[in-house]
């Protein structure tokens, strides 16, 4: 059901230009989370200049992954309760973060895939929390709570 | 008292690779932390690519701020509690950020400066938590709370 597919290809044009999962954004970090049994994954590699100290990866590259994780895997969510899968034709819904929340556990290294693994939460019809582990391996490098919001009409400017 | 001066300009050469505020990574943001009378402030304008959705900037470049923000700022105020100020020959301290939250108020308006504001609160000798509020003009966008740690001697490369 979906699973090789990632929302991100999926969502309406005027909301694929995000810096970090943004299908249109040419300069972006281009994420992408699909679905993994219950759960959701977004794997990435920093690019080298997403250091933090040499060797080490960047604590705001890591929000960013969670960020966009968070709220790729709510639309995913709702999508899904709403009766749809993704790339079946249909658009899915939009979210924005309301706030968002880092543990940063150990140092992450770079040069190796992260693996932020999403557990969703319906917290509300149109809010939902995602709890996201992101491994370096076998390492979990850093525990983030995305709450994320379905997108009020006023944000998409004509 | 060296309000003219950013810590991030004098950071040790070790320390000055960060992707958000290393004065050294080539690719990166550059942000930079100065004394605001007993707050500290980072003044930074988002790049274009910076969006959320067209129109608004991206949570992550805004997790982001508000990471740099803290270390930078929790460096400033133990360089200070331990007698010396920016720029006066000695190296400030080196911080890794423990915890980050970020709660989005408002979306944030893309092409103007944004200014973060902290205020700086020690939790402990080796741990300094700092609250930031980031502005667009008089909106305040968002909130953000960093638990910024002293770095471990273990970090650093040899």
């Amino acid at each position: 059901m979906g699973t090789d597919k990632s929302i991100q290809d999926y969502y309406p044009e005027d909301y694929a230009w995000c810096y970090g999962c943004g299908r249109l954004n040419e300069e972006g970090l281009h994420f992408k989370t699909r679905w993994q049994g219950e759960q959701t994954v977004t794997v990435y590699t920093p690019r080298p200049e997403h250091s933090a100290i040499p060797g080490f990866v960047y604590g705001g590259l890591l929000a960013s992954l969670i960020d966009c994780h968070g709220t790729g895997s709510a639309s995913m969510a709702l999508h899904r309760k709403n009766g749809q899968e993704i790339g079946d034709g249909t658009e899915p819904p939009r979210f924005v973060t309301a706030s968002l929340k880092v543990d940063f556990m150990k140092p992450t290294p770079q040069d190796v895939p992260l693996n932020a693994i999403g557990t969703i939460e319906e917290i509300h019809p149109k809010k939902w929390k995602i709890h996201t582990e992101v491994f370096a391996g076998d390492i979990c490098c850093a525990k983030g709570e995305v709450v994320a919001a379905v997108m009020p009409a006023s944000f998409i400017q004509s």
